[in-house]
């Protein structure tokens, strides 16, 4: 597929997969706590156990079948649900919310904040993720990001892949959807924000492509660009 | 006034005159104009001109004698009102637009970046401004500027000193507004925040000081910093 990168202005970046390593956090902080309760499990499932149920309850939410819950809402609720499944049925109040809150320690990819300052001698940088605005602000402290803007999905209270905050961003922005390239490791994501006529690079993140929704879709074909990181998006686009 | 700068989470500014020099650009931008045209007139009267009629209809907005028009609205109106006041009436469509988006621009003061960069190392930055969504983010970018969080009127459709966007900041952030430091050139920007109870940092812009709407107020006693920059506000703060 052939685009002009010229006419790019700005860049809307998906958050928890793409930008941040949500994964090793989680194992790390469910780990220790299991190793301080003598508790054995596969923390790694539990991880994708919990980010995978979460996709589940986006959609219930989208479908008008549960009322309006933000990000950090449905974290914790998931979270109860699963921790007597690998043993952690005993953590008290203090200790689950100490957990959920691990989603606002996240580390970045090792290629992400580099690439980002590149990106940023040219492009405008968006978050336009399904965190509520209080997960991205703590996260981003965190993790060393800084934006231009940030849509999150409490400002339409409708998920990605919904494509309600596409448009919004681009509606807000001023901007032609034509001139914003969503920038995700999600299928799902890419093709929603590419139906309300926004350009696409996908990033390829191994371990984010199980939980894609749209397996099915060949990104080479797909997408605009599809980088191995945000380092080589940075120089697909053209910057040094 | 004595507070506890370890309860400080969230430090929200003002953009325009706080972190931004808005006039210096504005009288560059309509001086080169005015000499394309042998024009002579005095544009920093013209800037602040047009600077004061906005803070007029910002009040005429909140008190619904306007419907909701964002900022660059009401920028692009005032401008085509002023412009035969300083001999400009003959400036086409596209000059105007042009004029207009000098306010995507600005630059910041000469301390405002290096003061940021140390500031982040603790806190949580978010612009909390009446500039709409594009243009924050559009001078976010032109200078240089990063963010956790970006609140702009836009948002709840009603312009500081308002309560509406320091309390929507506070509730979607989840801080109690006693963990917020606003930061601002403007007595009446801070005395609306202190109302809704954030913290408040007053920063000695002197350019700014007349357009002020409360320069009734002390600021040494009202206030629980006064600081000539953002660099003395990073080192009040105790950071290095």
């Amino acid at each position: 597929m052939v685009f002009d990168a010229d006419a790019i202005e700005v860049l809307t970046f998906d958050i928890f997969g793409t930008v941040l390593d949500w994964r090793s956090t989680i194992v790390e902080e469910v780990s220790t706590i299991g190793q301080g309760l003598y508790v054995q499990e596969d923390w790694v499932a539990f991880a994708n156990a919990w980010r995978s149920m979460y996709s589940f309850m986006l959609g219930r939410v989208n479908a008008g079948q549960l009322p309006w819950t933000d990000l950090e809402g449905l974290n914790a609720a998931i979270l109860a649900q699963i921790l007597p499944d690998y043993g952690l049925a005993a953590l008290d109040d203090g200790e689950r919310a100490s957990l959920s809150r691990a989603w606002r320690r996240l580390q970045p990819w090792p290629d992400t904040l580099a690439a980002l300052a590149r990106l940023r001698q040219r492009y405008l940088l968006a978050a336009l993720s399904n965190g509520n605005m209080a997960l991205l602000a703590h996260v981003s402290r965190h993790a060393g990001l800084g934006w231009h803007a940030v849509f999150s999905a409490e400002l339409v209270q409708r998920y990605k892949p919904d494509p309600a905050l596409y448009t919004e961003a681009a509606r807000m922005l001023k901007v032609d959807p034509s001139r914003i390239m969503m920038v995700a490791a999600h299928p799902s994501d890419l093709l929603a924000a590419q139906r309300v006529g926004f350009r696409t690079a996908y990033v390829e993140r191994p371990s984010e492509f199980d939980i894609a929704h749209a397996d099915t879709v060949d990104p080479m074909t797909a997408f605009d660009l599809v980088v191995p990181d945000l380092g080589a998006l940075a120089s697909s686009l053209g910057l040094s």
